[in-house]
């Protein structure tokens, strides 16, 4: 089959300057088809005037979080760790003058009381994780954070820092009563330097809005994932978003040359540095990235853009076992070298759920495999490029590493390839109960999680797999009929000691959030975890930045 | 000229395997040549061991650091703002049962007490700092590191972490009486995952044994720099190195997976992750990355490296003038994209500089013009790579961005144009006393502020600007027949207040040391100094580790 199709290379088309990852459907716009999402989830677009517009879209309630009232227990289903959560009775209690206040320096318009918008805003995009504040904020710029982060630190009022919410571990909205405070009004591009490529832009920035005007300019995002049509830039750098282009262009670590952040008491840190070297001190913007708001709130972004490319080239490609997948990363590397630019798998497990689920999706090979693995390659040089990935194929098919796999002829299928991949996240939320785990491990580990989980339910559940191979990211999906405690009992605690005992991360790019704060310890040693929770205490002594998140609970009982 | 050679491209020799960078002169060589270099640079190759052995040879003291006693000021010309510390009177003074209790631990054989042994290591490479430490400790391990610090902590005595001891601020030797804990024995590799690219090691392993190493499996380290010959991997990771291959890999801050280091306290944090993507906390090994020792001796490593591609080209270029420089790495980052690995620069004083005081180096283009660029290229296709080379260079040439230029046609040919860049800190040395600074400013910004210095000293030195240009990291040196206070007075403050004045950095890639540890809010706001201290205070609350470095000395007045 795929010798066949590798040698139409005459039919493939180039795709000039039009990158094929523009073209990727994004969360945004699959959202509209899953059934039950919430409705801030749908009219989330480019532009972030829409979340803070009038809602009038009845929820449907399949939240599974629920919150008792204040001083009692958090209690959430689908996550065995976040479910004891007691409200810190030190926090106090939002009253008349303080919506006063933030109506004074807001103006009426920016500060949130309407029910429905609330709603909204107090539960995450998968409906699992819902909180029950009063009051959304809606700053326009740094000072204003400031000023409510003083008011709120010295009344002792906790708060939530919200993006675009498209977190998957309940990490952007409230646990309880927390006042929300959404950067989305803070969505302006401040500078762009075509020489260095450096971009300073508002946390509120949407990243397909960043990508759109990059685009213009010939340059692209370091990162891009699933959620962009939603996502902000804050959120991003403040969770420390993996996504497609991490095998590539690395971390954010590495590519956020400045930040700009508001601690708890208020306190502006300009850190907006536009250097790519900049040895003076200790770089403490990297505390705020990954940090998932727990110790200031990020308000402006300087990021390192890359120029973009002329020639984007992707294979979909079948493979028998998990050993061949990871030989072939490996002569990926090797052969595909500097133009490799992604590199993801699912097994058939995911295959088989997105063509049940998804309507007009096919497998791109004509047969059934175990696995399937998405290379793509980015470079200057179209010709070169196609020859190059069709050689690598083509070897890789005679030593037996592939077994089927086709290079999209042109845009349209390239897209439909890439369906495929992102629309899993879709497939498993319409297929019933789904069990999320986001995990770092050794490449040669990654399908033994899979296959021992699967031994271990038997016929309790489907497991999946998939994710970001290249950066050794697994996505382990269990999907159920329903939530139930008896499942949840065999999955967790298994998966994260497993995972630690492989010295793997728990959460690979998604973060920690309120779903696995209790966890930490399984990929964070005891004195780590100390100096994190002492950190905590230097930048926000009172602990009002988004409780009950990333670092466990018991650290911080009043 | 340059089309002609262009146009000889089929003589071009293509260098296989064998890569360039390889046979770069480093800096251990080149020290052999320099006068009134000291012995402990020179006689340290790839092994350690000749650092810890018997030294006999008498030090020229062109030192200029003056340690007058424990109480007294430390006096160093050629930087004015580490002129007037004073020894911190908190400290404790070693005595015999110290060096009883460090024998016991280390074995006698470890605890060096030899003058001639310690009067190297109390002097950095360029002998301008100068510390008069009694005793320097060789530690085997980890164990050794935190056993060496709980005690030196409980008594409050003062430490020097050292490695190959060869920066360029003073951070590596002591200030007063430090106690110098140097990691050269620690020089184990690990573990190497062929796999991911994951290479993890002790801190003390020399980077060019490393990249030895790795060269055996097909990688290469994600960073280079001159001082390859004895840096160590640990003192790298410490600087937060930058060096030739930033434009390509990024920094350490996105290539280092993880680390261990030891706290004051003799606490060993294991945050010696090897994966590319974890999300469990805040990111911690950051702190330890370009902090210069001051909160904790790095003791392992784990870093990503890449794999090595079989095509290297290198290209010298002159330019007519700065703008056209600038212009020229706009389109070579959009035309070479992924395939460009260096993109440095030197002005032609500093080309006069290297053809005056080295031997057998010669001006590759025929032509005197006013800037030189060398672009190097990296990729995995040697007639592709070679090719498009060429083709940037001649359109370049068309477009009168360049006005001459070869193309190394061996690998001779590519190390002597690597020996004119790498070669300027040598020739400097020879030519008398130099002024040097290390700056981060926007590329446009770069040769102005060359211009405006000139322009400011006339005739009282020579000044010189290289460097990484395609970072935007300007090498600014001084040469003066001597150091005086005068020509100080007229460089200090004013490069530090030019520097800020355009957003730019006071240390790029050298870090603060002792020589700009005053100077820190030249680059960054009180605000974040201020958590900087609460952090080291934090980490570190008896002060001992590196004192009188990176951070301002009135926050730690006694």
């Amino acid at each position: 089959m795929m010798m066949q199709k590798l040698r139409r290379s005459g039919e493939l088309i180039r795709y000039g300057s039009k990158s094929l990852i523009n073209l990727r459907p994004n969360k945004d716009s699959l959202s509209r088809s899953v059934s039950g999402f919430v409705n801030h989830y749908e009219t989330k677009g480019k532009h972030f005037e829409s979340n803070v517009g009038n809602y009038n879209t009845e929820l449907h309630h399949g939240c599974l979080g629920r919150n008792l009232g204040m001083l009692q227990q958090y209690k959430c289903f689908g996550s065995s760790s976040a479910s004891k959560i007691q409200r810190n009775p030190l926090f106090s209690s939002l009253d008349s003058k303080d919506v006063s206040y933030f109506k004074e320096i807001l103006g009426d318009r920016n500060v949130v009381e309407d029910e429905e918008r609330l709603e909204t805003a107090n539960t995450d995009w998968m409906q699992k994780y819902k909180g029950s504040s009063k009051l959304m904020l809606l700053p326009k710029n740094t000072e204003e954070v400031s000023q409510i982060l003083q008011y709120c630190d010295s009344r002792r009022l906790a708060v939530v820092p919200q993006g675009g919410n498209t977190g998957l571990v309940g990490g952007s909205v409230p646990v309880f009563d927390e006042v929300i405070i959404n950067v989305g009004l803070m969505n302006k591009v401040l500078a762009f330097d075509e020489v260095s490529g450096v971009l300073v832009c508002e946390a509120g920035c949407i990243l397909e809005n960043l990508a759109t005007f990059l685009d213009t300019k010939g340059f692209i995002m370091p990162l891009d994932l699933g959620a962009k049509g939603s996502c902000h830039i804050g959120g991003n750098v403040s969770t420390n978003a993996g996504g497609l282009r991490l095998i590539r262009y690395g971390s954010l670590h590495g590519t956020v040359l400045g930040l700009e952040a508001v601690t708890a008491n208020g306190n502006v840190l300009d850190m907006l540095g536009t250097l790519r070297k900049d040895n003076t001190g200790y770089d403490l913007k990297h505390l705020f990235i990954g940090s998932e708001g727990s110790l200031g709130i990020v308000t402006k972004v300087s990021i390192l853009t890359q120029p973009k490319l002329s020639s984007v080239n992707l294979a979909f490609i079948a493979c028998k076992d998990y050993l061949s997948c990871q030989k072939l990363l490996v002569e990926a590397k090797r052969n595909l070298g500097e133009i490799l630019s992604a590199y993801e798998f699912l097994d058939n497990n995911s295959m088989d759920l997105v063509l049940n689920h998804l309507d007009g999706v096919r497998n791109p090979v004509s047969s059934t495999e175990n696995f399937y693995i998405l290379i793509e390659t980015t470079g200057s040089d179209e010709t070169n490029d196609r020859e190059k990935l069709e050689a690598f194929l083509l070897k890789s098919l005679e030593k037996g590493l592939v077994s089927d796999g086709v290079i999209a002829q042109d845009i349209n299928q390239a897209s439909s390839f890439w369906r495929i991949r992102e629309g899993i996240t879709e497939a498993l939320q319409k297929a019933g109960a789904v069990y999320k785990y986001d995990l770092s491990l050794p490449v040669e580990e990654i399908y033994n999680i899979v296959n021992d989980l699967r031994g271990r339910l038997g016929d309790l559940a489907n497991v999946m797999g998939y994710g970001h191979l290249g950066d050794g990211n697994l996505h382990l999906n269990i999907s159920a009929a329903e939530y139930n405690d008896k499942l949840l009992g065999l999955i967790e605690p298994y998966v994260y000691e497993w995972t630690s005992k492989h010295r793997g991360s728990i959460s690979a790019e998604h973060g920690l959030g309120v779903m696995k704060a209790n966890e930490i310890f399984y990929s964070k040693t005891p004195e780590t975890v100390a100096i994190m929770a002492s950190i905590k205490k230097l930048l926000d002594p009172k602990g009002i930045l988004n409780p009950y998140k990333v670092l466990p609970h018991s650290l911080f009982s009043h």
